[in-house]
């Protein structure tokens, strides 16, 4: 009996690694960028029913399982209000150093408002660099604005 | 007598308020970016003699405040861990929902490592869209790998 | 020296028991919901100039008050994660009890997203009633789609 | 052996899932409002003998099963504190920033009291708009003043 | 100026040490319950403005304090979450210990629904026993039953 | 393996629904108060063997089970320190609005010392009232009070 | 204005440093064990009036200040619920590593109840020790039976 | 498969109950104090294959269970930082109320430094008494002095 | 169905004392340093093919486990914030007591940035010592800069 | 006043960057490490009284606050539980990451035990490297047994 999406997600992490299968093989599945691809992989967003099909099959999914894949999960990945993981606190860190400097830079361009974490997206690249490589992140939110009513 | 940089952060945010100054004023006087200049002043880096004059100059600063912005100081903007402001909440959202993905994802490119949050640098803009217009942010951070020894 | 949005709430807080105010004279001098305007004054919204030259008339602030009611707050009212307010713990305690059905119910009618907290509106109206008169509020929210990518 | 109405509740989003159930099926059944209904079958609300019936009939529960969902459960339907759930975040952020607000109209119309969140009662419902479909609330909570003694 | 009822429940303390007043002689000139009477001084209710003057002439307030007296606080009277207080944390632990006692017995006897914390009183008196004398409690508050909609 | 009091807890919690029991059953059984016998059942009191005998025949539980109920178990009912439960909530909020008031009054009384949760005693009743029926709950505690040494 | 208990702590504990004063003679004056003495200066415990004048000759403290120290304080001398001092730490590793064992041992001597921290006494000597000198401390408290009613 | 400490501290509680053993008949077994015994079998000490061996017979262990009992255990014996179980929690109270007294005691006496919680041993008696049975607890702990360096 | 790394980290500690195995037989097997070889059976750090198979080797595991071994884990070792732990404790007593320290001498001799935890080293040695050995550790941490940009 | 060595601390590293002193300046008073001057400047150790007076010269502070230098205080130098600043968190993040390799490889040398934080010192040097300079940092703790007793 499968109760939560969070089922769904281990067995997708359990065949990953048992396959030996790469988030580019299943992105090219899906025919979708490679971020949100391995987002919804991980639990955080839905996927349609020809989607969650492709995704099945590569992780040989279960059809209960597949019907997972299709419903809106409960969301948030980690497992502690600040993450211990090295990679993901250093980004947490970047909130809490620069996080008032964006607060201002925003809104000082846009006025009140918010940068949208939904109507977003995201591209992760590697950029060679002689001096060691560098991840680069550009991150893309509509901005939507307070109004007074 | 001013005991820590946050009393420094204080002055300038109640000068730039009364004297009507824009981040954009500082960043003039300092030469450097935006994003780098502004944490600064919100005091998260350290100043050089010259660009601690030239921010003192602009927020009418006494030596001592200058004094201070070329020490380096306790970082850490949010007043809690998990921040209520809701544009920076989108921000701590991000590392929620996506956290795990892009942990996936360069490891996946780059093996096991960070993305460093040191050197590391932000770019902010404004993108003009018919639907809304949209907050761009670069981030680009060098890839330090973990190695056995 | 004002350093903060807060010590403006607190100068309109004092001079509302003091002069013994209403939240619905503001209202009549911004020309704004009673909703949207109490929550600007006490901290969560930016005002325009008229709007902060008439709110400071009503509460007698300076001008370097009026200048930081046109400044973008940090947000947040609550003093705890959780409110120890009766009044306001209600509200907690409707979003604690409530939080997963809201989130079927939208989901179901809407597919994944959120309803927006941003451009939102809320409407508190009391309606009377022989077994107890009632507190009726509206809340209207957009509905913002998680698209893929 | 079920000992806890999660357990219950775990049963009847799995079957939600793989029956393909929808939660406006389930209001057919007991005749009631579907957020209520929907609550309940969360584990946050008490049913009685024949809805609890029509309920377990829907999602094919054991007589077990059925017997707790005429059981008060322990009610609280997060896992933490502040729900990392973007769409729950909202209405999170909703008490956060307008707490104070909704407190001061309260207690301005009716004196010192609470809403109640037991004699309540919510209306969900989609209003189409042409700038993008909003979600529209109606929360009903009697008004409980608090007298001296 | 004073910005908050804190600033208030100070003055009284203070004036209550300094010139030795006990609960009882506030009581006297209130004519309440030497638990409402103590609760409004300590910041948690609201006085009607012959109770507040009372109470200000008592503890020599001055009018601000007075006029502040007679609005709604923000309630809750604990520093911390687990009090640390011995005499309080012990009605900490009770609530701990006997929590899920008390609620299967109220559902036992009344069904669904809560004992209000609004609709209340609370009476705490001596009671003399040769083996050492007794605190003595009474709580009545009304049932609220949950209903479906 | 039975390898903690909490096992048995839910032993009995599970039996209590499958067999329809009933608190008062239970407490005619042992012939103790309905209070106390419930905090045992839930795991919050220490049985003597006739008592743990009794109740182990009612909810039908293994001799290992009843040796269980014989043994001191590790108090505390609740999940979380703050409670999320709206009944049990209430009892929360009371020691959190009325914390100091009962700390004043049962000092003013005894002078320094607590209200003793060992040696203590509850009970709680219905009272029926035309305006809706109330829970009355009287608490019995020794006074105990610091002295110096 | 002296509104809490804290205040003269601070006030005992700078004149302590600026007149060089030793606990031990504190002690003296008040003729009680060096525990309760330093513990009621530390703002624990409540004095009676020829104790507080005593304390207060000493402190050179003012007649309010006197007058608090004869008031039962909100006890509890630790800023944080896991203290970060090194020494204080190392008795709250004790009530952590040995916290199970200590319930097990007294339980099997004196059956379900606690050892009162209320008729309570701790003694604090030096054990001279050729290995190092040893901190020997005695702590005595009255057994509290749970009994059932 | 057994992959921590605590799951041989579940087998000997388990078998404890089942079996009725008191923990003076493994402090017979084992030759040493019955505190430091107990602390071992509830997982915080580590046991020589001798005195393993030794527990492992009266609570008929595994050879696995048995190894395990020989292994450096993580140590802390609680649930949460804040116990909620009465007995114990009296000991954080003191911990709490008396650390800062403790602390000045000991610093008054031996300088700076701490009293070890590793070189230490505890003893616990019972000592009659007729206004009621006592706790005896001796304590001792090697004083351990900071140096400069 | 191992579905996270922790699973494997159970069950190298489960063979490591069921075998009896040493962290130095596996640092042979690996021929790296021992604090990296056992993190990395700790689930700390990521092994290459061959490290994988040779640890896999000597404790038995599975094909799925040694692969899981080359798979970038989640880092974090801890189950708390703060340990609970006594030896790991004392290491978070030192970053709490000397963390300003290490701070400010770093700052005073390099300037604005930090001492690295991903190009690091670390070595842990024994020293002997006629008044008691002691634990000698070297941590090697590359210094890196914040840059202006 | 000064109420506590917090005041002092912030004395100091206000008269540091006033005056532009260098903590390798104020070793050189004391004669003392720069790790243990620091720390003690920074409110985490005690000074005899010719350290005192030496530091209080260099900082030119009063009598009562060289007084206070010389009174044990209540260390711990971190706001927050989990450190937010960049090169604290980096040695928190060791510790985690690192925190049961610690312990595992400490016990296996040593047996069951820790290693000392008082009977404790810590060099901090550069090491210069042409790949980047690195910080290194030797630490050298007793080790100290836990002993049956």
């Amino acid at each position: 009996m499968i109760s939560c999406r969070e089922d769904v997600t281990k067995m997708i992490l359990s065949a990953k690694v048992r396959k030996g299968i790469k988030w580019r093989d299943v992105t090219e599945a899906t025919g979708l960028s490679k971020e949100w691809t391995t987002a919804a992989c991980l639990g955080q967003m839905t996927l349609t029913k020809p989607q969650a099909e492709a995704v099945g099959k590569i992780f040989e999914l279960s059809d209960e399982a597949i019907a997972w894949l299709q419903i809106v999960p409960y969301k948030g990945s980690l497992p502690t209000a600040v993450p211990t993981d090295p990679l993901i606190y250093r980004w947490y860190e970047l909130v809490n150093v620069y996080g008032t400097t964006i607060k201002e830079l925003i809104h000082e361009e846009f006025g009140d408002g918010i940068m949208s974490a939904i109507d977003f997206s995201m591209d992760i690249q590697r950029t060679e660099d002689p001096k060691g490589d560098r991840v680069n992140v550009v991150l893309s939110g509509k901005f939507l604005p307070y109004k007074s009513y």
